[in-house]
């Protein structure tokens, strides 16, 4: 089922709905001011495990058969998937396995293992990430889940823009943040079907600007190892979710380092209301280019909320 | 009007419900788990304002004639008041001016300032304030606007537990911080003519426990000048709220500075909203007495979400 249409982000719908929320929409007077438009937050910060992830986790993960996931799922990340898969894995009655570098935040760490995973820890490069995979499941039988490349997870992230457009209707853009691109790809094949008019934009870091670079050029161009504290947006593109966003996507937007902490900044004052900077992102985008976007009506993903208190970009 | 009553509290309902939010009652199954029980926040973190104060304050201002208010309001706050008189009066068209202490944070500052009341600053202790007060109400013949000793302020708090108990019913407890007791006094007020079965409780910083000794006492006991982290509860007991708080709060519970920054990390980490720490306190005590809370149904009031960034308390 590689080519992904809206029955499937319809059915990962259905089989998700009895174990996510439908997150919250928000909205803040001081923030529409400030940028003289409508904003609408989908706030998936609220969401079960702090991020949309678990969407994609939970639809991946009930789409098996027992006997296929007998032996537990793996999969490599350092961040929110890893905490998605493993609360997934317990709904689901399974163990998960997770490689993560060494290096990943205390809280993702304390969150992986609160929900019961198995962590293997490896060196913070992409090498060793995946050869600690190979093993593990070489070892257990896991099913890999990619966080990212993989139908079922960019239909389970397609479910956030659904509940989105099932509350909200005639938004001129919805704007979410990029770096694999489950949830950008997810999001932008529910709104072409359910709001075709509603024109998709990506946004990432100017530190990790493949997906601009990509859209750009027409040809898959991968990331450079960046430490953009935008943590969730430093992955590349996949080969099924870039095709994608090259089809339905109009435009991706690059935020600078600064631009995305006085974003989060704005929104944690204004909004009270915690963000990751992953999430913060597409409010960068909207104040660096306020003509753009001046009078319109916005829906933003607000993708997660999973922060490290004691290493705060201020 | 000093013999206040649900009436009052229902007129203030509906003066004030053209300006202020009807906050969001939020839960959170992992807190739920933790505390084992059934916990529902009132969040006025969300207020206009970033606190209750609001409530009371745009009551006081819009219960005064245009002739009374011609010359403005005046008040001495270093903190949520303040902000909260600077905005009512801005929507009643009517000037603020307000002395505040000079170590009061740059955020609350900064916010007085947004809503264009005219900030007199003075030493940080009660003397100054109070001579800073009495010289800008002679030089401008604004009214004084106590930031609780007074019905309408009282009143206004009050409604916020009519919120709470018009979306939900069967509460065991509503918990609510005390400084100078509007809140918990306008909420103890609601409650006993709402919800004659619910106890109302009220819980202050062990640094600052004058509503305990005086509740223990039977008579009034004023607060030592103290650093709490809370700095919304720093303040004594009114003469007005005292009375109210004996005779229909069942119990002062009193926190340390340490729990109550675990509480505020516990719900800035599981809920992903942002709460002051004098917000935070409540579920500090219930975190603090768990076979007390075991199994009950439980509001909380969380009552305001200003907080300096630049100073965490981790």
């Amino acid at each position: 089922m590689n080519n992904i249409t809206i029955e499937h982000i319809l059915r990962a719908h259905k089989i998700i709905i009895p174990f996510i929320h439908n997150t919250p929409i928000l909205t803040s007077g001081t923030i529409d001011q400030i940028c003289k438009a409508n904003l609408f937050f989908k706030c998936e910060n609220f969401q079960k495990s702090g991020a949309f992830k678990i969407r994609g986790a939970t639809n991946a993960l009930f789409s098996l058969d027992d006997e296929e996931i007998k032996n537990g799922v793996a999969t490599h990340s350092s961040g929110n998937h890893a905490a998605a898969l493993a609360l997934a894995a317990k709904w689901r009655k399974t163990k998960a396995y997770v490689v993560m570098p060494e290096n990943s935040s205390e809280i993702k760490i304390k969150a992986v293992q609160e929900y019961g995973a198995k962590i293997t820890f490896c060196a913070p490069n992409l090498e060793a990430r995946e050869q600690g995979l190979e093993k593990v499941i070489q070892e257990t039988g896991a099913v890999f889940i990619h966080p990212f490349n993989d139908p079922k997870i960019i239909a389970g992230q397609g479910s956030c823009a659904l509940e989105f457009l099932n509350t909200q209707s005639g938004f001129d853009y919805i704007i979410t943040p990029v770096g694999g691109g489950g949830l950008l790809s997810g999001t932008s094949l529910a709104v072409a079907a359910k709001s075709p008019k509603t024109q998709v934009i990506g946004v990432e870091p100017e530190l990790a600007n493949d997906a601009y670079l990509s859209l750009k050029s027409g040809s898959f161009v991968p990331a450079k190892n960046s430490n953009t504290i935008a943590d969730g947006l430093r992955t590349s593109l996949g080969s099924l979710t870039f095709p994608i966003i090259k089809k339905n996507v109009s435009e991706i937007i690059t935020v600078s380092e600064s631009e995305i902490v006085l974003a989060m900044r704005c929104i944690w004052e204004r909004m009270k209301i915690i963000v990751e900077p992953s999430s913060a992102i597409c409010l960068g985008a909207i104040l660096k280019k306020p003509q753009k976007f001046y009078g319109k009506k916005i829906g933003i993903i607000l993708s997660g909320g999973n922060v490290d208190f004691n290493n705060l970009p201020w």
